[in-house]
């Protein structure tokens, strides 16, 4: 077997591409629109990785999405968490757990999914704005 | 940037390990103990694909987890649909969106994580039991 997505669903379709791609630093690497069931499906990944995706599902008629703690969250590797963090920090994403570690932080999706994100190998050297930043939230 | 995993809470770390892993088909590939946090974790993951793994998350103090419809499912490919839904269903698993149409399968995890399951390639004909089984709740 092998694992191909984890389905997230989005309240608003242009609002989480967005997010997942414009701040986030996802691709869209599929698209399809289902007239009979009234959803759209996009895929967006990590670039190299379109086989390990995050499905958005789109649905065309409002429903309320209420989270719940049997999920917890998705999971990204990246660069440079600081770089990675002050990018989003400027595009407006707040930034639930700060890498006051250098290692580790959390965000939330405009549908309150959380997202960790990890920085490739070791720790960084502890810096600021990090180092002293609160927590926003939960995550 | 790079996906790493999907984390799901779970309830019961045994019953859950026997639900991915002896029934499911997925391997333990990690795991790590948090003694000061009171929670372990263990990473399962399909073969060869340790990179792409579910984070199970075991709180040594329960609490309650809920579902939210902001989350869908983890989804997996597999070689044969039918042969898997039918391990599944002799382990004591309810398939509750049986693979009638030889593609697409939906179960549930014991803290009713949506799993998809997906046939590989093309469809398979339909065949019983499953093309004249009925959907079982929800998923």
């Amino acid at each position: 077997m092998r694992y191909l997505h984890t389905m997230v669903r989005v309240t608003d379709l242009e609002e989480s591409l967005d997010f997942y791609c414009n701040k986030l630093g996802l691709r869209e690497v599929d698209r399809h629109d289902h007239e009979a069931g009234r959803f759209t499906l996009v895929f967006v990944a990590a670039e190299g990785q379109e086989d390990c995706a995050l499905e958005l599902t789109y649905n065309w008629d409002p429903e309320p999405y209420g989270e719940g703690r049997n999920f917890g969250h998705v999971a990204y590797e990246v660069e440079d968490i600081y770089a990675t963090c002050r990018q989003l920090m400027d595009a407006g994403v707040t930034i639930n757990r700060p890498p006051r570690d250098g290692k580790m932080a959390f965000i939330r999706s405009p549908d309150n999914i959380s997202i960790e994100l990890l920085q490739k190998g070791a720790a960084l050297a502890p810096a600021e704005p990090w180092h002293s930043m609160d927590n926003t939230g939960t995550w």
